[in-house]
């Protein structure tokens, strides 16, 4: 009897270490404005272009005839034809047409929802069913006018976790980014964490304090002076699936830091969108928002260079934790209090991934977290 | 019993998905001419080179002596000399000399049966006993003064039957290729299929159509009109193990199309020898051989150029379907109409393995097909 | 009870191909000048870096508080700091401080014995408490101002024991290195091997020759004329745990070869450190120690570079011959006179590991060989 329990243990289907019921950032606009783009999210290959009526689709990236890639095809009146023989599939997948076939009884392509929303092609990788756009956050950033963004994608060979953890504990900016947003404050500043249904929050507060180099660009930007002693904040609020918006800035010291006017201080909100490809690896989706000089462009391509490179640094340290994980999976990892962003975060994941198995009727597994916490 | 059985069918060796008692293209005379070549062909690794009396010799790639490549070694008096510590053995494999050693004990090297013949070398990966050169197809363009040839070489990563299925089914000419030899009119065009013991043939006739690029470069280099209204064909004949065939041309429109005088017509024939590396590669050798202007070299030279680029179109497209393949194992792919060329000359391959593993004494396996069909 | 056997020899812990309580060459000063080196030695993932009073340290790469690799961080009062959260840790992997954090609970990282002697960082991969100074070779080359040293460092894609065989059977010089150091003699001079319990040796002598290119060099820099006939030799010298030594030179003819006088001859030691890192590739720590014109940094600076190409040729010729017998395992190979030296030192490095098995109180296993001898 044990036997059959064992059995029907190993013959579940395996657990995703990733919610699929979810909203994603699949891509931005312009990565489907000439051809389909071919992306893998949350295990699934899929295929990204525009439907009829402008909107974005998302199929399988498989075509029922031969197997070849629907992405090496192209658009062509808001369907996809496959470029090996010619299938023409429409954004749900149906087999439209294809020369000298009759294609009523082709096999469907698998097709997945998607909605275009603040400057992105999201996607939901489980069941289109169940797909909710009311679930998608609502991100004031990226609607009102007195917002500026800027951002850029990197694909990470690492466990989406692992980018979690590094954005809700931003002690590493003291040595990954010692050149540019780090400084020793931040290590000695209490970080505080609290959690609720809906998000994870830890903060930190460093008043009276030297602006680094990055936050006395954005004080320039600011038009204030930058070598003023500032009061120094960084919240970073995690939510479901995978986002993490962080709130940062510096305002004039003793002006009321984070709650300063706003002609007293530079602040804005990193944005952090982490869509897991697979087991080991993520696409990063990450940019600034901003509420000062939102009209100067040459200060947001200023600004996105400067976190593009910032960000970069954290590239080879990630995919190295990545690699040392690999080798030795069964080492425990410690969990101190700065962690503790990363690690309710991961809970809330893990709420939610059994929530879904759960619904699906299957008893949740105890999963082995890949990266070893 | 059942326990037996099952054991027994694991313990047989696999079947390859390839005839080992075939010719086979391994190289051409020039891969050879400097020094030993390493190829793996079926699954074998393999060494090529020139034995005494000037005729090719193919042995196993490892020298017995210490397990170095004998390819990295040279060519010496019609021997291969192991680059390592001189082994010297002969085309048969057998030992012949070496420096302050009796090499009479020493174990030969497992050789293959080869023959030169139409500008390649063919290597028989099967029962060098069994190779027999009658089994070798008469390639009249090879032969012939009437007939100019040029070709050139790819190393594909995919089965060598996704080559044969894309090159059984010209459809693909349509959307691979649309700025050279595709056209909208391929697509309409019905195609038949036929077989026999011996080839599988798939034929397209179009009828009063304009010429694509491509021939109207054939057009000009055979003296005729490059914008006349054309008929065009495409034959295309598999034979095993592997080869395809391909009749093209255009005439003059209702000149007698396929069957119109030679000067009224541009024809060619598409040389396609595909040679198995392993399960999931293959070496492809392509060329043109045509009937027309067959002095001009640089019409050769052009033609040549030109097909090169054509065939370097489908290798992406090949390997991302082999790769679409590998990751969706239990897909079963559609068999069209204009699959049955494709399909037709697997069943022929498949029914050539059984044969061998007969004549082996051993019952012949269901394969499941690598490439999902 | 056949099968609880054979269970228990599965379920034992796989044997290393290498003696673990030895010292090895880790690296040059150098290396660990500016920054840590993160290397693996012998199948364990180090970080190399200076303590506080100078000496060398070695820790596991692996940060125990999120797994970062250490060899990302840097050294900072002779010790270590995490480049990811800042912990440091001392040079015997105890953590030593981390900000805002109390560590002394934290686990300590795995630390290894290190040496710094002969102008090499030597490193023993096995228990520390068993490291004993005592056992490095004396090395009278590195010492004395007698002798002039050049030398240079490669990665190599092969078991370290294909080097062991390659530098104990010269033969291959003649083809491997035509144009340097071969010459046609090598092959027809007798080789003689003898062990005893230190080390095995493996000598030839070649009388009466003409000088290759290498040694005319050695002789314009020794100021003896380059044209001369010459009495040449080899004695390579095998020692635990992968180290060769071989006597090389040439004499005058007929002034006593070997034992000519120093003014007679051009003579030096090839320096051979041999450090496993993976069962299928190593590191190659290579030199030669003269005793010519010691103060000659140009001849230092001509021979390095000389050498240096020479090695080069065996890399693709070891890692394929690697390749090969990865493909081939079950191949026995052929042991052969010239083959004995390699044959003996493995079968010393053998008699070892047992040795190790023993004193952990397990049974040794017996081992397939993975170069297939």
């Amino acid at each position: 009897m044990g036997m059959a329990t064992d059995s029907a243990i190993k013959d579940a289907a395996p657990k995703s270490p990733w919610p699929k019921n979810a909203w994603y950032v699949a891509c931005t606009p312009d990565e489907i404005a000439e051809k389909p783009l071919g992306r893998t999210i949350c295990g699934e290959r899929m295929v990204f272009f525009r439907s009829g009526d402008g909107a974005p689709a998302a199929l399988e990236d498989f075509c029922p005839h031969r197997g070849a890639p629907l992405s090496l095809g192209f658009q062509r009146e808001g369907r996809l034809v496959c470029g090996y023989h010619g299938l023409v599939v429409d954004c749900r997948g149906k087999a439209a047409e294809m020369p000298g076939q009759k294609v009523g009884g082709f096999p469907a392509s698998r097709h997945f929802a998607t909605i275009e929303r603040y400057g992105f092609i999201w996607v939901w990788p489980g069941d289109p069913e169940t797909a909710d756009p009311s679930k998608l956050h609502h991100l004031e950033w990226a609607e009102s006018p007195e917002w500026a963004y800027g951002g850029g994608y990197y694909h990470i060979a690492c466990d989406y976790r692992l980018m979690i953890d590094n954005l809700m504990d931003l002690t590493h900016e003291t040595y990954v980014h010692a050149a540019s947003i780090g400084q020793k404050e931040i290590d000695e500043a209490p970080v505080r964490t609290r959690a609720d249904d809906h998000e994870v929050v830890t903060s930190r507060y460093m008043d009276g304090v030297k602006a680094p180099p990055f936050w006395q660009m954005a004080l320039r930007g600011a038009g204030l002076p930058e070598d003023s002693t500032v009061d120094r904040w960084q919240v970073c609020r995690f939510s479901l699936p995978s986002h993490v918006m962080i709130e940062v800035g510096v305002a004039l010291a003793g002006q009321g830091g984070y709650e300063a006017p706003d002609e007293a201080k530079a602040s804005s909100i990193v944005v952090d969108f982490i869509t897991p490809e697979t087991e080991t690896s993520h696409h990063y989706f990450w940019g600034m928002a901003r509420r000062f000089a939102v009209d100067d462009h040459a200060l947001t391509h200023t600004i996105r260079e400067g976190q593009g490179k910032i960000f970069s640094e954290d590239l080879d340290m990630l995919e190295r934790q990545q690699a040392n994980l690999l080798r030795w999976p069964e080492r425990r990892l410690l969990k101190l209090n700065i962690d503790a962003g990363g690690v309710r975060s991961r809970m809330m994941i893990e709420r939610t991934i059994a929530a879904e198995i759960a619904a699906e009727g299957e008893s949740p597994l105890v999963e082995e977290p890949i990266s070893g916490v």
